[in-house]
């Protein structure tokens, strides 16, 4: 197993992905949207939480096979990034573009950056853009860049602006799970153990689109127009049924956040968002 | 408006309609399935909840139009029949016959009772039947046949041998709608008080789907190849939210059941249904 640094700058795609109305609903009711968020969780006045677009591009357009073979169990997510050009339409068809932006050599891992573009079908306007980074556990050592650290801030030591919090279910992981990513670890109890864990744990992404509503509410007064962009890094796994907090630092139009759970640890950090 | 008591008999169909291991694992959410019911909520060894009938058949196969102009909006589901020929599949094609079995002049309302046979569209198989009737408020008096007094039965005073209750969830409707009934009663506050009620209600099928599981977990011990068929009558709405209880009077492989809310009030009545 050993991965190929020339696999930098590939491309993939486009890729086309269709969805609807109720995919979106789907997407809402799965990270938490309920009896407060109606315009997200029916389709009267219908809009879509920016954070969908996570599950909408087409991940196929990433061209991952050209980094070599890898144990896909083995790959952990990192870092999510998604620049919105406009709202998310509630259906339709996009085309997406992906390529890997960088592979770096850490030793006992490997970290695959990825970035995609996703544009309307119809009319080639451009939706959105996403920048993803994963950890590949064993797959280091092929000689590659070792790469920057990671970009980091330090929260000054003051009170949050706001502070949000969510309680998750049981069964989350059951309902998000609907949205694509079936991977068991997040459903199957031997599945999750064999990993390391005492019960499936809940999607990364799913703790995103808890984070991304909250940042929503608090600071674009729910319009989804009004979000512009949202990063964060994965720091701790987060077990179905907890309470998510997510507090955050605002300056200007730009916002420093991180998503605590129960016992007060950080589970998404670096958060950056910035907003109209 | 004036119903034709000669569209009885009128028949419909083949209609086609097809569904897939997704549409069965989001049904059982909407009916309260969760992490003690994995292998009806996630497509692991997954099995089909019985009562899915009722969002499997094609309702377009039953040629209601045929009986004549009426306001959808005054139309109540007054009872539901399941027979089921054997376990769903967790997806496939499905064909639907479907007639107009009755039609009977309530005076102020009119009963009209509809009948569907649905087939594995690929072989032929029979899958189940269904037999439902529903009331049309102010549609009466159009000189047809008042039929039948309901049939019925008094519940000895005896001791249920199964008691099971199921917690709904204030956003239960939110969830269940996306199997299929997008009637904003059961999602638009607004439009739920022009109806009369104080908020959305719970969709009838959905507390005949958390029936069903009680009955499926309590007497065919979660094997759905056990569960030959179930009938009942809805009696007073539901609110989401509501805690819903499930009373079981077992004679042989035969049940007959009610199911109760919280305040003690039964919401399914005249409830029976039937086991291997």
């Amino acid at each position: 197993m050993t991965l190929d640094p020339n696999a930098v700058g590939a491309t993939g795609g486009p890729v086309e992905l269709s969805w609807t109305s109720k995919d979106c609903l789907l997407y809402a009711l799965g990270v938490g949207a309920g009896l407060d968020e109606l315009e997200f969780a029916t389709e009267k006045d219908q809009k879509v939480l920016p954070t969908m677009a996570v599950v909408l591009y087409a991940r196929g357009a990433v061209p991952m096979h050209k980094i070599g073979a890898f144990d896909p169990a083995m790959l952990v997510h990192g870092e999510q990034a998604i620049e919105l050009a406009r709202p998310l339409p509630t259906g339709g068809t996009l085309k997406t573009t992906g390529k890997i932006a960088a592979l770096y050599d850490k030793g006992k891992g490997a970290v695959v950056v990825s970035e995609t573009e996703s544009v309307d079908a119809a009319t080639g306007e451009l939706l959105f853009r996403t920048r993803g980074s994963a950890f590949i556990r064993g797959a280091g050592g092929f000689g590659g860049d070792r790469g920057p650290s990671a970009p980091s801030y330090e929260i000054t030591p003051r009170e949050p602006n706001h502070v949000v919090s969510y309680k998750t279910r049981p069964d989350q992981a059951l309902l998000y799970r609907l949205s694509g990513d079936r991977n068991p670890l997040h459903s199957d109890p031997e599945f999750a153990k064999r990993a390391g864990f005492p019960r499936p744990i809940l999607h990364g992404l799913c703790t995103y689109g808890f984070t991304g509503r909250a940042l929503l509410h608090a600071l674009c007064g729910g319009d989804p127009a009004r979000f512009k962009s949202i990063e964060g890094r994965f720091s701790k796994p987060v077990f179905p049924g907890d309470t998510l907090t997510i507090k955050m630092w605002v300056d200007g139009n730009r916002c420093l956040f991180q998503t605590v759970d129960e016992a007060g640890d950080v589970v998404i950090d670096q958060g950056r968002m910035s907003f109209a």
